[in-house]
This record gives C-alpha cells, sequence and structure tokens, in this order.
C-alpha cells in the first residue's frame, strides 16, 4: 500500500501560528475508484489566505476543519488515474491541500504545461497569486497610463505582479516593502518605479516623495497603518482593491483613521476574492502566462524543503520573512 | 437702491462651529446687466455639506473664501430679469448662498413649478437631499427586493427619501436616530420597517435585533461608531453609498475597526458627491417629484424664521437638533 504525510490542523491559533496548529500524520492511497486521480505533488503553495481559514469565524469560505488537511494549493504530475480526462505524467494544479499525494475526481485539477513556464510558476505569476493581482488590477482599479499605482508587499507573489502589471499598462508602480533588501529588488529587478520600506520609521514622508502626483490605485495586502497612509496621498476618484489584509491577521486592531478621504476624493474600494471570478481566468492567465514565458513578467521564489517544514514557513510567511512566493518542495 | 442681508463666512471653525464665524452684512442691488436676474430668496437650503467647505482644506470642492456670502441651495422668485429664459414670478432653485436676494446668470438656476409641489420641498425631497438619496440607493447599492438596507441620520432631509425608496424598491429599510422621537417618525410616518436610537447605548445589539438577515446596503451619512457597527453586519458583496460623515466634521477622531469585513464579506464602497452626477438629475427628479406630489413621498421640514437665525439653526443641524429638512424661511 502507498503511503504519504500530510499536516492536518491540530487547533485553532490563538493570535499568532504556532507550529503546535499542525500535526503531521501519515495516510494510505486507497484503490483508485472511477473517476478519480492520484497525484504526487511537487510542491505546495503556501498564502497568506489560509491564516484566515485557519479560524472559526463567519468569512467567505468554512473554516478549515480540526483534523483535516490544510487546504491549500499544489502542483504536481498524475501518478495513477481512472479519469477519462488524466493521464499518468500529466502535470497539473490542483487543491490538494499540505499533503505529499491526493486523491480527487478531477474538481479544481487543471493541466498545465511546464515547457516554458517553470511548474511552480503555477503556484504563483500564473496561478492564483498572479490571477489575484491581475484581477484587482484590471478589474477594480482598472487604470489609465500615467496613474500612479501603490502596492504593498510589493516583493510579494501577489504584489510583485500588481506592480509589473500597472508598469506595463504605462503606469507609475509604487511598492511598500519590509527592509532595504526587498525594496532594492522590487526597483533593481521587478522595475518599479520606487519603493519604500516601511520598517525605516519614515512611511508618511517616503510615501509622499515617491508619489509626487499623489495615489490613483491601491492594491492593498496588509492593512493597517500602511493601508491608512495611503489612503491620507488618494487622489480624486481613486480605486482600492482590497486584497488582503495580513497585519490583522492574528487578531491585532486594525485601525482606518482616514476614512473622510473616502467621502471627499469620492474614493472606491472594494474587497475581492479572485476564486470568485473564475470567468475571467483564461483572460488573465493568458497574459500572464505570456509575460512568463517571454520573460517579462519577473519573479522570485522561497522554497522550504519537505512538508515538515511547511509550518515554519507558512509562520515566515505571515512575518514576512520569505521573498518573493513561498513554496515548499515536496519531491 | 434695494438692499438686503446676507451672511458671509467671518472665520474658520475651530473644533464647533460657533455663531461668531458667521457675520450679517447688508448688501446693494447694483442695476442689472444683460444678462442677469435678481432672484428674491423665499427659502435657504441648511445642509451638512456647508461645514466641510468652512474649512481650508483639499476636498471635493475649492474652500468656502472668508468675507465671502456662505454657499447655499435656495429657492425664491424672480423679481427682475434680463435674462431672456427668466421672467419676473418664475419660481427658481438656485445656488445664492446665506442672502434673502440674489443677482446670477442663470447658472445653476432652474425654474420649477410649486402647482402640487410646496416651493420648499425643491431644497429637499425634490432637490439635492432627495436626489442625493436616489443617487447613492440607485446607482451604488442598487439594492433587490428583499435586500435590508440601513441608513443612518434616517429622519433627516437625505435619510428620509433613502428608507422610502429602498421600501419602494421592496427592500427592509432600517434608519438610524438620535431620540425616541425621531425614531417614532421614521417608523410610524415615514414606513420603515424599524429605527435604532443611537442614543439609547444598546447600537449593536438593537441593530441586531432590527436586522435579522444582516445588512445588504448602507447609506451612510454620519460615520465613526454608527458606520463601523453596521459594517460588521453587512452580508457578502454588500453595498456602502459614503455620503456623508457629520460626526467627524469638527474634527473629532473617526475611526473604523472593522476594515478587515470588506476583505471577508468582499464589500463595495463608494463616495460621491451628487453634484458631479448631474446627468442624471432629470430621472431622479422626475420618480422625486411624482412621488411628492401624489404623496406618497413624506417629509418634514425644521424652518428658521429669518436670515439672522441662520448661525444657530445651522448648528443645531450639525448636533442633529433638526427634525427632518432644515430650512431658514426668507420671506
Amino acid at each position: 500500500m502507498t503511503t504519504y504525510n500530510k499536516l492536518v490542523l491540530a487547533s485553532r491559533p490563538q493570535g499568532v501560528v504556532v507550529p503546535e496548529n499542525f500535526r503531521l500524520e501519515t495516510a494510505t492511497v486507497a484503490p483508485l475508484t472511477e473517476g478519480q486521480v492520484l497525484v504526487r505533488n511537487h510542491f505546495l503553495s503556501l498564502d497568506p489566505y489560509m491564516r484566515m481559514r485557519m479560524e472559526d469565524t463567519k468569512s467567505y469560505a468554512a473554516p478549515q476543519a480540526i483534523g483535516e488537511t490544510m487546504i491549500g494549493g499544489t502542483v504536481g504530475i498524475v501518478a495513477e488515474s481512472k479519469h477519462p480526462k488524466y493521464a499518468v505524467g500529466d502535470e497539473v494544479v490542483g487543491m490538494l491541500g499540505w499533503a505529499e499525494m491526493g486523491v480527487c475526481d478531477g474538481t479544481l485539477l487543471r493541466k498545465v504545461d511546464a515547457t516554458h513556464i517553470p511548474l511552480s510558476a503555477y503556484l504563483g505569476s500564473v496561478g492564483m497569486p498572479g490571477m489575484t493581482a491581475w484581477y484587482g488590477l484590471t478589474q477594480i482599479i482598472a487604470p489609465k497610463a500615467g496613474e500612479t499605482v501603490v502596492v504593498s508587499a510589493a516583493s510579494g507573489a501577489v504584489g510583485s505582479v500588481v506592480g509589473q502589471l500597472a508598469k506595463l499598462r504605462g503606469c507609475r508602480a509604487v511598492g511598500i516593502a519590509g527592509g532595504a533588501e526587498k525594496c532594492a529588488y522590487v526597483v533593481n529587478e521587478l522595475g518599479f518605479d520606487a519603493c519604500i520600506d516601511y520598517k525605516a520609521g519614515n512611511l508618511a514622508a517616503d510615501l509622499k516623495a515617491a508619489t509626487p502626483d499623489g495615489i490613483d490605485g491601491i492594491f492593498e495586502n496588509v492593512g493597517g497603518t500602511i493601508f491608512d497612509t495611503c489612503i491620507a496621498r488618494m487622489n480624486p476618484f481613486g480605486r482600492i482593491a482590497l486584497c488582503g489584509l495580513i497585519s490583522g491577521y492574528d487578531g491585532e486592531p486594525m485601525v482606518i483613521n482616514n476614512m473622510r478621504q473616502f467621502l471627499t476624493m469620492r474614493l472606491s474600494m472594494r474587497g475581492f476574492i479572485v476564486s470568485e471570478h473564475i470567468e475571467l481566468w483564461p483572460e488573465g492567465l493568458k497574459e500572464l502566462g505570456g509575460l512568463v514565458a517571454t520573460g517579462k513578467l519577473k519573479f522570485r521564489e522561497t522554497v522550504a524543503d519537505g512538508l515538515a517544514a511547511a509550518p515554519e514557513a507558512f509562520i515566515g510567511l505571515l512575518k514576512g520573512r520569505n521573498f518573493g512566493k513561498q513554496l515548499v518542495k515536496l519531491v
């Protein structure tokens, strides 16, 4: 019998996530029934949204159940198939969770081509994070050439794509990231016009200097003081794509003082979850895939080795320790 | 020579507005030149937005200049005309400010018919406040029958129209107002399904009881804690029309703690100024005028007597002392 390792949610976090919130278990692959596919996962994606799923509060999705495999995006290769659409050896993206293998009925499974695009990129720039950036930028901010777009967590899997797509659309792209190294990468490698190190302690002044014409669009991943400071720089009819609020996921208060700006500047803001806009994925993935395949969209990955490393890597992600897309290599 | 009284902005408020921020002056009507109209104002409209104009901060409009007649909507009758479109005796709505008379070139002047609609209503339900309600409800909240719409300052010139229009569209309309008398009026006279007295001290619990199915649309006039409490009750894909933040106009902090709700519930919010959407006024005023003329849209007015009473009436408006539309009767 084939066995594999998986990580289940052992307990819900009280404040910050700790390694004890997860438990490593060994599972056995049962014989496939008609319509099922067995996938050996090569990479697991770690994403901030998982933190929200760990809580038992009303949100856009049911909470992650205690004792069940942690939710998560995966890429891998079909190891066995009783499904007419999938054959052994197919490269597939799926939602098989924090596990070395997974059996599924084809739901949320998608064949991909790793000839010109690395398999891992289907969890990043050409996957959910890339689509998140694409959706928020093109469907909510919808920037015109010459406008200024600011994105927080700019070196991350989503933020890095937001700024590069904005540049391709003729915008001024300004990032916010933690630390000089990340900021240098965002400007020098990704080609943003500027990047502000929020850890340097001069956020408001640095933001003002980096956005001389104000801000027309905010792609928000962080929330809290960083977000509030950006709101104060918004131009009339500015648009805000609210994608994440990672600074508050552990329960810290996340106060917005600049609400008046929404009125005086007639701002619009919309929170979104990219999985609710599947109808736009083909269009977005086509652009993203083309840009990655031709080297026009750059990305960086932080890769943890082996499933057992996933909890610490996830905790690091929530603290901003990763640099670019956080992955776990399973094979 | 004809003389008249007017009120000018004497000084900008430091915190709350005080009577000394205004100064009564006497002006003389100069002989009309070609294209000019002289209007004797019958009513002056007092509106919360004027508080923002009194400040010298970046906003959607230039600040009110010191020493100039306070800005404001008026209805009156043409007393003299050298304008081909206006004749003596015409009833007109204009923006002639806090003054007993005014000369203008026809800009922002509009002939109205007081046969079936009282002249004063053109400053309320069939004027800018009514259009504000109509725009925010129909263009931003766009509620479906069966949805729940909550509006703050529900007995006021704008809020009262919001709830009645929502009811006409098959929604559950819930108001928030200050005091038992206003709340009784909102339910018994205006026909809202419920109205919460925020002064009663049980806002969160009362709101929960009044919105058993959550909230799909917020029409926000007040801001601060009232707004924050409503946000916490929003359903997925809820819409917020941000019209005013009167609780913060004197500079009090206006903190929003429930920003996370925007993300988890995928809320959208838009701040707006109805004067920027003039193209929709004919459609909106047609509906509002028809409803007022047939008695289907009810309103109440608080009328101060004489121009000299305007400052105190305005200060009362900012503190919620008015009941319905605040007017100043000039003739």
